[in-house]
């Protein structure tokens, strides 16, 4: 493939690694570890990887012991920035154990383990992707990875394979499974381990132990670039509201992040929405004020951020949103019998009280979008509700309501936006390149440790990567239980954005400020080469969560 | 205001300069031009700024000498990446000629001339522009400078701030009105000069003496950028057909160097389109061709570029809008009577059958917007169209034909996005920081030498900085008579995309290979601190049209 002159220069680039990880290993051990809550159910589902302590890995005199295995690598899930440079720094360890240690990638996610598509990974494929964006070294999917005909299935290649350690690179479901998997195959006494590795751009799978996942702070770093663009835009023409959607359905650290980064005039937070238990209209009368405020001062323009899970966190609408998908779910045949033009008022005389008055509330696109735009369970596809118009069109009604009353004399213009597949494959930054190297290299040493059931954990990410921190940590001490699909199921805590924590508090000892007066700041885009205040600064998120 | 890191290193880059303007300079004068084009009726109208020679600045040994002069500038138009880079080199090379020059900028665009709104630019605020994006030091406005009345208004001003010479930075129709306000004071005696500066991100203002407009550099820069990230996504997760939307409504210029640094697997070229008298279904056929073909060999993604302006190139649409705008104008009560449910029938009913026809195979939501989102003066608001959009779902229905006939046999889902504010107010590359600044510099020098009419010229581009050529040419060489508005007016003739040229030919040559194999090249971001060849490149456009 033909390379851009960025592309290769970066290949040379060496990642760096923690002191730790440099030359021997080995492992320091902490005292058992418990689940973060339901310790009775959690210790029961798993008795071969419940307890298990945290580790460290520290510098070692001893040569190394050449242990010879075989190990597998499966990318999962949504793309991240670094993705490449796990499995680079796996091979890396690997090789540095044994130079006869092989490792092989399952092609397009999880399936590739059930369906037995592999490659063997070698030199020449490994230093093609060195420090590069993207999963397509060996693709990603979507598979889950849960049941025992899965796990049985995909056994069969491992045995043929001679692989004794499976590598699994994805979110907080994807290391569920990844548990899941270990807890088996030690049931079983497979003899295959089973290793995870914390991605995802969303910034959501995090605890006192993982500091953050690798991918979010590349990600927020491209999207603050376009964002600070266009703020800057913005702020020369001063003629346009810009509504810009930011990927990030379950969480809202990438707006918050970005937010910090950019200094917009808003920035709506889904986790602050839902804990006041905000309405639609309220949400849009915020942003109304905010609005007519800046046209009193004679500024008709101005950047709001949301995230793109915000309709799913406003209760009245989570509301709806069930009352729909069930009685759409149970009325298909009757709805698809009336025409177009008689849908609206048929769903509004067919709703509770509540939830009618909501959808009579909504712009008549959007209200198409919640009836008609259905998955094949008859669910809404929230994700393609075009939030950013939903919120400009009903900010642009309120004001002209306004308008007749006197409370605002401004110019309302909009230009809407959405950034997500910009930032998921974009080449990692110098942090992520570093971080991603050092936690498939750490799996490695995990490995090599005969450990099974643990998270690759780098930690002291705020200090230069010399000082981080390598270990592992037992997933099931992540875990609690949830009721998934009406059942009772042990799952990773997702992290939310914490109302209490430090970067949401930064954020809203700000706002008022940055919603009265321009207070934009310009990131401009990552850079490689330059400066380390430039090039190797963690997210703002990460700096204020350590300090 | 807060500075990012980057914002903080990058103010300390020295732009580099053409070796002839570091010290003084003396002119070289060429023979004397003439317009491109309706030479007769440009000379005519331009008796006081038609036949200058074109001239160059080479090294002098003489001593400066000290020409006093107060100098205005002007943004006009739409934000491109540099401008704040243009004022700098201005300010400094007037200060350079002699510290008590003083430079004034016009607030807010050609409005602030005959608005008297103006600030005068110190050190201080200069320092604090110097290198960033952004038109926001003085801001931009689209108010045309034509009439007599607002030529003599500006005047009151310019003699009160005893400003001999007047700077307007701006696009082909910027400078064409530059050329008329230096016509009209020249022929008034008013005693002030005025040189214009080729501005614009759309690279149309380009011809055998301006070999780019800048801004169109970084702009390119950026939006291959996210274009690269989109593709190395849309290879990771082999499931979606990305259709990107690209800025420039009049040429295709962005689109074309966009696909020469990306190598997507479709760039759409409306200058293309429009010579081969394309229909809207021979676009959609050939999309639908690539899809199908390429989901035949298993690869149900891609990516399709597509400039903004298309709709207004396909000759069938055209006429479509033209009979659209025509009839709605005249009809407009009894097009208000009628309900929204029956309109599009009554506007098939009442078009010519050709256009009826086209009119009737528009997807409902395009065609709702071809009929009601209308500009103040009755006309179609073309840029309001998503025509990424338009595409995709004709396409998608395309293909659900192909299917029924046994033709096609894939999967088809989309993702849009429109790049556009994302580009325009970037910091600018450090070719266009190079750039800009000697634009400025150089209409300094064209200042002392007391010119007015001139374009500032830089030329010898793909030479390092240090080799460029700095001149000036007379702007009624670039002319030809045009009809706008009904009336033939002198313009400068806008640069299309020549199907005859290196960049086309180079891109023609190669797109078949990238429709079939994924040959998808990720630029990265823009680099200000690393090796040249990833910092310094040109565009490959320029660097294909002076090969």
């Amino acid at each position: 493939m033909k390379k851009s002159a960025l592309q290769t220069a970066r290949a040379a680039y060496q990642p760096k690694l923690p002191k730790a990880l440099k030359g021997s290993v080995k492992v320091n051990e902490g005292a058992p570890t418990q689940s973060v809550a339901d310790q009775e159910a959690i210790a029961k589902l798993f008795p071969n990887t419940y307890a298990m302590p945290s580790i460290t890995f520290v510098e070692s005199n001893d040569s190394d012991n050449a242990i010879a295995i075989n190990a597998g690598v499966i990318l999962s899930g949504g793309q991240a920035p670094g993705g490449h440079n796990v499995i680079a720094g796996l091979y890396d360890g690997l090789k540095k154990m044994n130079p006869s240690n092989k490792l092989y990638g399952f092609l397009l996610g999880p399936g590739g383990l059930v369906d037995h598509n592999y490659i063997e990974l070698t030199d020449e494929i490994i230093d093609e992707y060195r420090n590069t964006g993207g999963f397509d070294i060996i693709g990603s999917g979507r598979t889950k990875l849960e049941t025992k005909e899965q796990f049985d299935k995909g056994l069969e290649i491992l045995k043929e394979l001679k692989i004794g350690a499976l590598v699994i690179i994805g979110g907080d479901d994807s290391n569920t499974n990844a548990c899941v998997l270990a807890e088996y195959y030690a049931q079983i006494k497979a003899g295959v381990q089973v290793i995870g590795c914390p991605k995802t751009i969303d910034g959501d799978l995090k605890n006192s132990e993982i500091a953050t996942s690798f991918g979010f702070d590349t990600a927020c770093k491209v999207y603050s670039e376009v964002i600070g663009n266009i703020e800057r835009d913005c702020n020369s023409a001063k003629k346009y509201w810009h509504f810009i959607k930011l990927m990030g359905r379950s969480a809202s650290h990438i707006a918050l992040e970005c937010a910090l980064q950019t200094q917009p005039n808003m920035c709506i937070i889904s986790e602050e929405v839902e804990a006041k238990n905000m309405t639609l209209d309220e949400v849009i009368e915020q942003i109304a004020q905010v609005v007519a405020m800046r046209a009193a001062n004679g500024d008709n323009y101005g950047t709001v951020l949301i995230p793109e899970g915000l309709i799913e966190f406003i209760p009245a609408m989570k509301n709806l949103i069930a009352e729909l998908n069930d009685f759409l779910a149970h009325n298909a045949s009757e709805f698809s019998m009336i025409k177009k033009s008689a849908q609206r008022e048929y769903i509004i005389n067919h709703l509770s009280e509540a939830n009618a008055a909501v959808y009579a509330s909504l712009p008549e696109g959007v209200a198409r979008q919640l009836s008609l735009d259905r998955d094949p369970h008859g669910n809404v596809q929230v994700s393609l509700i075009e939030t950013e118009k939903l919120l400009g069109e009903m900010v642009g009604r309120r004001l002209a309501e306004m308008k007749k009353d006197g409370k605002y004399n401004g110019k309302f213009a909009t230009q809407y936006h959405f950034f997500g597949y910009e930032g998921r494959c974009a080449a990692p930054s110098n942090f992520d390149a570093d971080y991603c190297y050092a936690l498939g290299f750490n799996a490695a040493m995990l490995i090599g440790a005969g450990k099974t059931g643990y998270m690759s954990a780098i930690e002291n990410l705020t200090a230069p990567a010399e000082q981080w921190i390598a270990g592992g940590i037992p997933i099931t001490m992540m875990m609690n239980m949830e009721r998934r699909h009406g059942e009772m199921k042990p799952v990773i805590q997702k992290a939310l954005v914490k109302l209490d924590g430090a970067p949401f508090k930064a954020f809203a000892s700000m706002r008022d400020e940055w919603a009265k007066s321009t207070s934009y700041v310009y990131p401009g885009p990552i850079q490689y080469f330059g400066p380390t205040e430039v090039c190797d600064q963690p997210t703002i998120t990460l700096t204020l969560e350590k300090a």
